[in-house]
């Protein structure tokens, strides 16, 4: 069992925490607001720590699931970050979605001090990290994400490596990506069929067998129906999200219309007050 | 068993005759291009008519599986059309993708003669037709669908009766909207996973267990990576298919600006030839 | 001075029969709700018909300014059509906007009985209407543009002959899919100068002279800024013509993206209460 | 006259540094790669300095126009910035489109210093800076741009205060928005001309008197017809500028769907070779 440092015990982090814990695992735990970590601590065990950097010492792993580039770039590297912390031979295992960027430039620090790093971006929700179902896209060397498997399989239904540094991120991208044109089609597909005054259980009846089906006509058809979007993946995280897919395009070069598109049509989700609901509140801006 | 008189021996057609044949039932078949149902009967027995109205005389059901509103027309009220023969009592089932309005003038047209009529396009695609497994969307009244259904279970493994007259062909909008916005963000997903140098296979793995996936990512991802189109759901029908569903919306106020965007993005993949090529072709106008 | 017969007084065919009349011309006049034919002759002079047939009766020219394909053909080729009572040698013109092949008909149509046929869209709006300001743009046959031209002066700025039949519409096609582009252009630029909290007035000084200036800009900016729209040229009649490009599109192969976009962008504007206000109005589905 | 210090000597620097220096003006030029600054003294006189700290060195006014956001915060706030090196009452003119937050950051560090600050893109192009005649549209203090005006009038022909710091910039993003718009419009409008087949400058005569009249329009037309794109303003500042629009707007809440369409849409002539090419080449990826 292993000496784990936890940073970010938010929606996501917190519960990803609670599962290391139950595997056995020994737990130092750090967060922004220090009362989530306090709370966490009654209620898993384990100990808390100031600062990052704290946490850090003497773990044998590092674990991370913050917010955006500057908060994962402040736990690691900040003033009182855990990399001043950390000896050779550990690893820090990044959940956080942020840009490939930053993902490389932190193993290059580990690097530089024996670090083994894991950028490891993880989809499956609230939901999954409450059950323990993840999937983690991972980047990084074969020995890092070897080390890591074991920590994540505490919850992660799913770990796939799929290539050097920063992979785990850009395959979050594509996730994304895809996301956005089947919430925009599975929202028209809603909205027309509200227009075309269709009774919409026979309708989800009839397409969702077939070539129109997704994991989101599936999970969200029923609830975009009734406009009910207060739970799930917040439109805030998807346009942060969209946005670092965007900018990793003007750097490879790659065209998104559509991505660019919806990124646009959740500003004005979020002008409508929708920037903590859903990704499916993208069905707002037709229906109301 | 039933006298059944089918019209219309295309992709879809024929192997949906066929089955009906397979399953006891006698067929007069008629098609446009004569030497397509005389091959037919050679295959599969039964006899052929050399118009619509001559295969409808005696039948107890007429089934038509033409291309569009002209050819639905034209078979059924045209001057040698399948209505000037068929008499009260007979099941008039129409499986081709049009648009409501002439749907629901046929039905209006059958009611007048004591003709009970279903619009009922299917999903499911050739091989659905070939091994049986079609999903109708059905559209009329609760005994045409009740006299229609024993029929179309010998090709269909789904049959949904969705609402009245036409709410069939509005499902199939629903159902080819709902797919425009996938496969936009499946093309870009795709496009972004070459431009940014990530394995496909270990993305497929790592995404097509979430939030993310579809049917089309699940059976399309990798035929669009090896740029293969020349099989499945032609862009020509496609078009067609979101041009009635662009057409129905301009009538009910539904705004689909995706649907829209996609059909002009299929301009520009006929454009590069692409007109006979699956729908998954979208993303050739991103990777060439 | 010619015997005209004019075909819908509407907006912009009420003041373009007044400058005919004024003009010298002698003038019998049509309209569907025949109130605004005998309000029309109380204060212009000239003489009304009950049907366009009879208005046609021994005509030299007849003018037609109505307001669908549908509209054209039944004051043309209806059972009481204009095209039943005009002898060879006379002359029809249309300002109606409508699809080139039914412009193309029409002509197909004259041919037969020896009417020189002129498809002549304009642009302009009610202002250019009242002022004699429009600009006709032109399909026909040199000497069809050559015997319309003195009439159409009577209340254009501008005619120019582009082509044959059917050219006139094309061209008014291309000239909406150019708005279309300008006008989303602009009402994001207004959008965008608000939510930054600028001047408008100093925006407006600083980037009207240059590379971003239009017309739509020099004229509507301000009441862009204000929310002022119950004025100018509809957006049902936006839709009406984006609708014509976009069927042209489909036909000719042309690959419109933005003006789909903006067609989709309309429906929402017509939804939010404005279907009868000017095009600028598109700057609503941002600002509200 | 005054002493200036120009930092930056590329296609819209060297132009208006020559204004400059031919109004009478003394000057101490800089460019990053020094050949330029050499070349330049050569043909205009003054002196050339290896860094913008030495340029700055004595100097009344320091003006920029160097690329992007990094270049600029380097020339001013860098190792060898000119803030190093200028006194309390100097002023500082930056003509770079760059973002707000980089405006304001530097303006911040100028009240520290005593330096008064101007952010003032231009609008105009090479040509506008080899004529004098551009438009700077300006933010800041009214002192400050009080200041500033006399040396801009130099190679301005409308220099206009539109409010505090950032807010030149942000007219600037406006600018841009509307651009990407009309030149969307006017290549589909283009597209769509050929086509149908229509003789372009029959429509162009047609149409560019009305409500489809834009500057790009009126100056373009010709070239995207002939397909001329190999002057103007190049696709890489424009994707730059509109990056900074799209940023700006994540931060005030504007939705730009157009915008971010366009900017995909330059993404694929990027992709084709027309990174250099003007803006107008947005039609490339139409036509080709
Ligand atoms: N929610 C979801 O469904 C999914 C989220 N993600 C991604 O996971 C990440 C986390 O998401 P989620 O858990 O929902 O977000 P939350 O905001 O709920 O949690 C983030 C946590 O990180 C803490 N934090 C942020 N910065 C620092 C810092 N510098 N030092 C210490 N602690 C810090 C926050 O502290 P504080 O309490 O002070 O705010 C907060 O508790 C994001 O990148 C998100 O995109 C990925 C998949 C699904
Ligand atoms: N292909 C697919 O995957 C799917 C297709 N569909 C829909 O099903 C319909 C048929 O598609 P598909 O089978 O692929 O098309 P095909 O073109 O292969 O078949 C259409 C058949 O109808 C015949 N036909 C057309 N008009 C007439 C007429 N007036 N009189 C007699 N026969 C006529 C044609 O004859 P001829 O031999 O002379 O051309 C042809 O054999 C379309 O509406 C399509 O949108 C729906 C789901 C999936
Ligand atoms: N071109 C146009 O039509 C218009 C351009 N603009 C804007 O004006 C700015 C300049 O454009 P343009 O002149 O065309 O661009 P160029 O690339 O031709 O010129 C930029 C110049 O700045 C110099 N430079 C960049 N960074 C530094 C640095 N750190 N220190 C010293 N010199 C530096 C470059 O040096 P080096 O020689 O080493 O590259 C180059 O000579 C851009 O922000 C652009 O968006 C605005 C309106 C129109």
């Amino acid at each position: 069992m292993a000496r784990i440092a936890f940073l970010g015990l938010g929606v996501m982090g917190a519960p990803m925490a609670r599962h290391l814990a139950a595997a056995g695992h020994s737990l130092v735990v750090h967060n922004r607001s220090p009362e989530k970590a306090r709370a966490w601590v009654q209620a898993h065990g384990g100990s808390h720590a100031a600062t990052p950097a704290a946490a850090a010492g003497g773990a044998d792993a590092v674990i991370a699931c913050v917010g955006t580039d500057e908060d994962v770039d402040r736990v690691t590297q900040g003033p009182d970050g855990a990399f001043r912390n950390m000896s050779a031979g550990t690893l820090f295992i990044d959940h956080t979605t942020v840009s490939a960027r930053i993902a490389r430039k932190i193993a290059e620090a580990g690097r530089r001090q024996g670090i083994a790093c894991v950028d490891a971006p993880v989809s499956g929700g609230q939901a999954g990290a409450e059950n323990g179902t993840l999937a983690a896209m991972c980047g990084g060397t074969e020995e890092a994400i070897g080390a890591a498997r074991p920590l994540m399989e505490a919850y992660s239904a799913r770990i796939v490596h799929v290539g050097p540094d920063g992979a785990g991120q850009l395959t979050k991208m594509v996730n994304q990506i895809a996301i956005a044109g089947v919430l925009q089609g599975l929202s028209e597909a809603v909205h027309f069929t509200k227009a075309a005054g269709l009774d919409p259980d026979k309708v989800l009846e009839a397409v969702s067998g077939g070539a129109a089906q997704s994991w989101q006509m599936v999970n969200r058809w029923d609830t975009m129906m009734r406009g009910e979007f207060d739970f799930g993946f917040a439109i805030d995280w998807m346009r942060k999200d969209l946005g670092l897919a965007l900018d990793e395009a003007r750097r490879n070069g790659a065209s998104l219309p559509m991505a660019a598109l919806v990124d646009q049509f959740y500003a004005e989700v979020q002008a409508m007050g929708g920037a903590r609901q859903d990704t499916s509140a993208l069905v707002r801006r037709l229906n109301e």
